[in-house]
This record gives C-alpha cells, structure tokens and sequence, in this order.
C-alpha cells in the first residue's frame, strides 16, 4: 500500500506539482490572443504562476469557470470550445464545435456549457464534465447575446430575424421559448446581475430592446430611444460591448455607441439620466465591484489611456496612460486592486484602486481578456 | 533529489490526503454548534467530507473567508478566533483574544480580520496569515455590527454611546472616524452588499438609523420610524438577525421584530412599501441570489418551517416543514440549491431552489450556521 501510494504520488508531483494543496479562489487566467495560450495568474500573490498552451484562435475569446473554480471552458473565436484545468494547468478536453462561435455560457447548476455560433449559427450545448454534445439548437440565423439564467436556462437571439430565444435544460428534453419583435439586427446583448432584465443592442433600430424575464410572458420595451441617432448605417470603429452593463450606485454606466462619452441609466426604470464626456470612444466602462468608481477605456487609437469617473459627481476624476493596447480590465472580487491588459507592452499591470498607484508588472504575450475565478459564483456572464 | 520529493510527498499523503488537488470554490464549513467543530461540505457532490475539532464554544459563531478560499476565520462566543484550513481540514492558528465576542470581518485585501467584543468591548484587528494583534480599539462599550468596507475600512457601533466608528488601516496608524447621534443603544447593524449604507438597529429607539458612507461626512439619518411601535420596552423572543437584509429585485426584505411578518422596504430611499404575513417571528429573510424568492425562517416554537414568498406579488408560495430547529440557509452561489440547517434533527438537508424537492440529507451534529467559500469574495459580511 505504502508502495502504492508512493509511486502514485511520485508520479503526480513530477507531471503536476502545480496541482497540490492549491486554493483556487483568488486564482485567475489571461487570453494571450496572438499564441493561443493562457496565462494562469494568482491575485494574491500579484503573479504568474503558469501557462496553459494550445488553444487555436483566441482572437475575442472569452471564458466561464465551472462551480468549483477548478475548470475554464474558453470560447474561441474559431469554435473551439476548450475546457482547462486551472489546478493542473493543462487541457482536459477539446473540441471544434462550430466553424466561428463568439462565446459561450454555463448553466447555474454548472451541468452544461452553451455556445453561440455564428457559422452555422445556432446554439450547441454541451455536457460541463465531458464536452459532449447534449442539444443541438438551430435557429437558421446568426446567433448572439448568450447568456445563462436562474433555473437551468439560456437566453440568446437571433441577428436575422429579431428574435430572442429561451431553453430550459432542467428537464430531458429542451424547451424553448420564442419572442419576437425584438427589433431589427440585435448584434449583442447582455443580462442583470440578478438575471433579471435582458438588454439587446440592435443595429438596424434606433434603441434596445428591453425584455424583464421574471414576467410570465416577457414582452419587447423600447428603451434608449433616440440613443443612436446620427450615426444611422454608419459602422462604428469597435463594438462597444455590451455585456455586463457596469452598476454604479442606482445607475448603469454604459459606452455611447460611437461618441466620446459614457452614459449614465437609471437601473430601475432604464431612462437615461446623464452623459459624461470622455478622452475617447469607450470600450469598456466597468463599475468597482463597490460601484464607487466606474473605469472606462477606449478604442484605437486612444487606447493608451484609462480615465476613473466618480460615480456621485459623475466627473473624470483620474485619468493615466498605462501604455499601449489598454484591452481589459478585471477587478479583484472586493475591488481593492485592479489587472490592466496592456496588450502592445505586453504586459498586465496592477493598480491599487484607491491610490491608483501601480503596484506590480507581470510580462504576457499581447494579454487581452483577463477572467478571475469568482465569475464562477455569478450570473449571466 | 527524487528521494527527498518521495519522503516529502509522502508524509504529506499521509497527513493530509485531502489537501490533494482539491478546488475549493464549492466548498463549505457548516458549524457544529455543541461540539465545538465544523463539517467540511462540497457543495457540487452534496457531501461531507471532513471535519475540523476543537474551536471551543461556538455558540452564535460566524466565520469569513480569505480571498483565496483556503482558511476560514472563526468567531467564537467565548473569545476566541481560530483560522483553519479548508485544505488539509485542520486548525492552523488560534487566539483567545477577548472573553467574549460576537463576530467579526475581513479587510477587502484579506490582510486583517476585526473582532468585536462584548468583555471588555472595543475591536481587536489581527494579522490574517498569523493571527498576531496589529491594532487594539478600546471603545469603552459593548461593540456591535462590525463590516467590512472598501479602502481596508472597518464600521462598528458602540451600544453605550450611540456612536459608530469607521477604522482606516490602508496607512501604518488606524485612523478613526466618530459618528455621534446613531440612536440608542444600536444593538446590531448591516452593511448593504456594494458597502455603501450602513444601518444599524435601535433597541432604545423606534427606528432605524442610516449613513450613507459615500458622503464625505457621514450623518445620521432616522429611517422606518415606528417600525417598533407597540413594543417599547418588551424583549423580543429572539433578536432578528440585521446582517444582510435581502435586496429581492428593487426592495429589501427584513424580519418585522416582535411581529409575525415580514417587511418590505426600498432599496433607494428607504421607505417601508409593504408587509407580508408569515407563519411565525421570522428570524431570516433570505434572498434567493437573484432575489426572485425569499426564504423565511421563524423563532422557537415555530421553528420546523420555511416559507418562500416571491417577490414580485409578496406572496407566500410554498410552506414545508423540513423539520425541528431550523436554524439556517445558505444558497449556492448562483441559487440552484439552498442548503438548511435542521438542528435538532442532526442533519443539513438541501433543496431545488426550483421545484423544492429535496435532493440530500447529510448527517450533522447540532448544525446552525452555513458558509459557503464565495463568501469570500463579498463585502461585508
């Protein structure tokens, strides 16, 4: 037995020392876009403690964690769907589900990963422990704005025909729930935190389109009307995203489509209550986790620089130029520091967000999205 | 080389086999109140898998977690605090720092975790990786409702003096801000979930008093007035818990003192908006994570209920006796499943969330409170 045990061990301390007596709450990864690999970082430690190579294309990947903190299942653009190991820190399976998907979902009980496609187009579900395929949802169009909900579901919709779809897994076969009347070309969409409120951006429509899922029969509201206007059939340089509108206090903070300047929505009933002038057009906007602060950063070619707005003045009140290729920001789970991708530096750097003092550089290999492990723990990412 | 890696590995093997590439985002401690020790569960296999003796009385105790999710921090009734590791599920350091004490926090970094103490009163602060003393608060009173806030702040409030303090440790000397004019004899307090206002219970008042901790100057604000009309001077059987009032959609969820129902209060301004009848004097009123539901549990003798009211009509919509002594819920991250403590019938019995089947029972000493690790990555609680 003692012989047994021996080699075993022996055995796994020489392939995978990094798995033993590790704690995964404070753990992260980071796309490294270009190479097709992943960093695996430690909040606590402010370091890089390992990379995880070998995932294809993960130009605009994204990630969800199963319930655990153990697994990642990262979402590449080219459709893969690849599932990690952050304890081990390789990868534990691997497949080329679609021939271009724009990300993915995982089921509150964290039994099946959803992926959006766009080529085909549809949904495909996979079962969470072993990769495979558990329904397969055609819908004839593009498909964007996946999102998991409370009770075993997902939302997405539909870019052709102006539909959102719900599917509930929870019990043997799907069921589906079709809205339409949407509007026209939602080209992404994102949930509340509390999965309560589905938000789509429309291309072809002068507003979104608000649907309140804890309704029987959720019904098309307009909201944001007037939001786009000027910029009709005009391309905007870069999407601004959608997902995970930043809570701020009572408000949502979100990119103007197109303009120098971030907006500010009343949370409760989704009319807009203030505009803020920014250095550029935003990306992103995300709220500390407090909702004190809202950090925004922009798109080419201002890309260099963060501005930090105050949530109760509404007004820039930090602005710094952490280098070139600004593409993400991740806050630690209570908001005391945040991980800057700095792609073109290559490098992330890390900042104490009351002092905004840089408190460490950790080297990457142009780093894009940065994802921790306490998304595990939430909804609608 | 090989030789001292296979003695290494081995006598760890032997010591602590748990501690082997274990993920500990789904894990939890469930407190043993009468036997001084607390069960480590898994949430994703809904099992027992280990348990830690010899944390002294644990009465009334309450635990938070560092960020990684590795070491829980527990507060003893009798003054102690103990850190142990969920890891090898062993005790790692222990302190008896007070004669009595009544719960406690950690620092948004996780470098600090605060004591409150009835004898002799005021906050001990402690190294969180050694549990050496790093900053004694005398008060001169009783201390009570003790969280964390962003910027390594602590609040607290002081039951003789009617005052609440806010400690800074973001510098080398705590710095000490002095609220006066909180009320009389405030007995419990909360923080809300983004850390911004801060509530604390009167018991020589009939009301609540607000500070909103974003002001510059925090200053007192008197809401719920007559919440205690009728009861001035009367014990209540049981005191409702204040920590954590439920944000159920656009309002909060709170135990009515002395009543047999539930209140509802807006989450913006403040102002009671309704009333549910329940079965009993709640004691919990526990929001389901994405606030759909609230789960209600009641003081002895009614004690072997639950009743879920939905919060859109704040209607009761399921009632079940799960059995006698039910002393605590706890949700999973995301809602799927809530786990109960049954106290006197010796076991942790788990639920859907959905349809309210039960899926387990596991067997528990005297159980009461439930910790889930995600805790740690929430303000204060």
């Amino acid at each position: 037995m003692q012989n047994q045990l021996r080699v075993f061990f022996l055995l796994f301390a020489l392939s995978a020392p990094a798995a033993f007596a590790q704690a995964t709450g404070d753990l992260g990864l980071v796309v490294e876009r270009t190479e097709g690999s992943l960093l695996v970082v430690d909040q606590s430690d402010r370091a890089r403690i390992g990379r995880i190579t070998g995932l294809g294309d993960l130009s605009h990947a994204s990630l969800v964690y199963s319930p655990d903190a153990r697994f990642g299942y990262v979402f590449g653009r080219d459709g893969g769907l690849t599932k990690v190991d952050i304890l081990t820190q390789s990868i534990v399976g691997r497949v080329m589900q679609a021939g271009n998907s724009i990300g993915g979902a995982i089921s509150d009980n964290g039994r099946y990963v959803a992926v959006s496609n766009y080529e085909p187009g549809g949904v495909r579900v996979f079962d969470a422990d072993t990769l495979e395929l558990v329904a397969d949802i055609p819908t004839g169009s593009k498909t964007i704005g996946l999102v998991d909900i409370p009770g075993t579901r997902f939302v997405f919709s539909l870019w052709d025909d102006g539909e959102t779809w719900i599917v509930d897994l929870s019990d043997a076969e799907p069921e589906i729930t079709k809205i339409t009347g949407m509007g026209a070309n939602p080209y992404d969409a994102l949930v509340t935190a509390d999965g309560r409120t589905y938000i789509a951006g429309l291309f072809g429509d002068d507003h979104l389109t608000a649907l309140d899922l804890w309704q029987h029969k959720p019904t098309p509201t307009p909201i944001l009307e007037g939001y786009a206007a000027g910029r009709e059939g005009l391309p905007v340089y870069k999407m601004p995203h959608l997902e995970g509108w930043a809570l701020a206090g009572t408000e949502f903070v979100l990119p103007a489509v197109g303009q120098h300047e971030v907006l500010w929505v009343d949370a409760r009933d989704l009319i807009q209550t203030g505009r803020t002038k920014t250095h550029g057009q935003p990306v992103f906007a995300i709220a500390r986790p407090d909702g004190r602060h809202v950090w925004v950063n922009f798109a080419h070619p201002l890309n260099d620089t963060i501005q930090v707005i105050d949530t109760v003045s509404k007004e820039v009140i930090h602005q710094f130029t952490p280098g070139p290729g600004v593409l993400h920001m991740e806050f630690t789970p209570r908001g005391h520091e945040v991980w800057v991708s700095v792609r073109d530096a290559g490098k992330i750097m890390i900042y104490d967000t009351q002092n905004f003092e840089k408190l460490r550089e950790i080297e990457a290999l142009n780093p894009s999205g940065i994802f921790f492990t306490n998304r595990a723990h939430k909804m609608g990412l």
